[in-house]
């Protein structure tokens, strides 16, 4: 099987001309196949805020109401995504940016009400909006694009098949389609990361442990090195490893090019 | 050659959702191969007042410096785009957005300065800003996916190849688009509009000329039947016949999927 690499931006490299033209030059220096998926979180909360629409983020999810998917729809959608392929074009990439409505690539649903624990320790109800959870990847179309050359760019958008766009956690974008492509590819799923990847010493930068397997991960979190919000991140990789992905790579956005950088997790 | 429909929809028909959704309804009746070219400026000029950014007009062309440009490009690329794909999909219409930075399908440049006459008579020296004339369409591209039973959805975005969108008339990425698969295609391109097609009566919305050859065209002109607005409409449309599309439709965005309906141009 060829290799495919697919590497998760956020919104803070994303925001900034310089650090996403830096990434950008990376991810083009990387050989074979690959597919990018962005975020954009901070741009839609500024457009948001700059057209007076009032944001609600519960535990870390934004609440996205008709007016705030109008936002979503045109930040990620056009404008960082635009933004983004334009880039890639000077550097001979391919690219074709990609929502989950474009071919069906990506079908969802509307998340049903959610049972979610609180800042201040209660548990309520919460309706988070157009905000759709993944049903299926369409994996046959999407691979024969990447097998013709294309490099797709996936913006945090799905649909759900009845005529509405819905906003999608761009992390489980990429987990979701790494899964759905492992059939086809060596699948290498690639996080970015502001840090060098996961440490030893959450203090010390340079403690990055270089691999990490499934049972190695086990005695991590028994030893309390992998905690907080690594824990999720890390449990999430190894699941997408348990569904045919072949390694997952958290490492540093400016290290994407180096084939050994970061912290590579597998089987 | 098998046929291909190129179908034009401006801006008031895709800010309506019940107009839109009908004419999408419509589209996906079309036979065959199709592709659609989109609009959008009554949106785009409603949120650059809501962003409190200023719009100048000259000749009915949008001035378009770098803040314009982000709004067209996230209400053009993103938000009409990604609607219109998303409601093509639920009547099976296998729809991509794209605009001309994807797959570098189409290549434009920046407007040079131009000399304009405006409203007031005078002759002024005029910087449309990032708006850009298209330089090339790359037919290969855009007629493989066709061909694979895509339907492209193209909005009014092309890219300088130097990382930046480009603001672009539809009706030219339209035309361009034709001639540029006309190679490959029976091009039949189709501009919508509010009246039935080109009339001998102004007045009479069913004196419909139901089809007008190059030569009819210049004795229409002499008659003084075809002027104002609809002349330049026509000189393109005949343009685009010379380079090889072979029919262009003017008829009523209620009836394209009407095979005789609307004015028929042809050598």
């Amino acid at each position: 099987m060829e290799q495919l690499t697919i590497v998760k931006v956020g919104g803070a490299i994303v925001e900034s001309d310089d650090s996403l033209n830096n990434l950008l030059s990376k991810f083009s220096n990387i050989p074979g196949h690959k597919l990018l998926v962005h975020g954009g979180g901070r741009s839609a909360t500024k457009m948001a805020e700059r057209l007076g629409i009032s944001q609600t983020m519960i535990g870390g999810r934004r609440v996205t109401d008709a007016e705030t998917l109008q936002v979503v729809t045109m930040v990620y959608g056009g404008l960082v995504n635009k933004h983004i392929v334009a880039l890639l074009q000077t550097k001979g990439v391919n690219a074709l940016g990609l929502t989950g409505a474009d071919l069906n690539l990506i079908q969802s649903h509307k998340r049903p009400l959610k049972k979610v624990k609180m800042d201040d320790g209660t548990v309520q109800e919460v309706d988070y909006g157009f905000v759709g959870d993944i049903d299926k990847v369409n994996a046959d179309i999407l691979g024969n694009l990447i097998s013709q050359g294309v490099v797709p760019v996936l913006s945090p958008l799905t649909h759900d098949c009845m005529g509405s766009m819905l906003n999608t956690n761009a992390d489980t974008i990429a987990s979701e389609t790494a899964i759905a492509l492992a059939q086809r590819f060596n699948v290498r799923l690639m996080y970015c990361f502001e840090k060098n990847g996961v440490l030893l010493n959450a203090e010390d930068d340079e403690s990055v442990i270089p691999s990490i397997t499934k049972n190695e991960f086990t005695s991590l979190v028994e030893r309390g090195i992998v905690q907080g919000g690594m824990l999720p991140k890390l449990e999430n990789s190894f699941s997408a490893i348990d569904a045919g992905v072949k390694t997952v790579i958290i490492t540093n956005a400016n290290n994407i090019d180096i084939e050994d950088a970061g912290t590579h997790l597998s089987k």
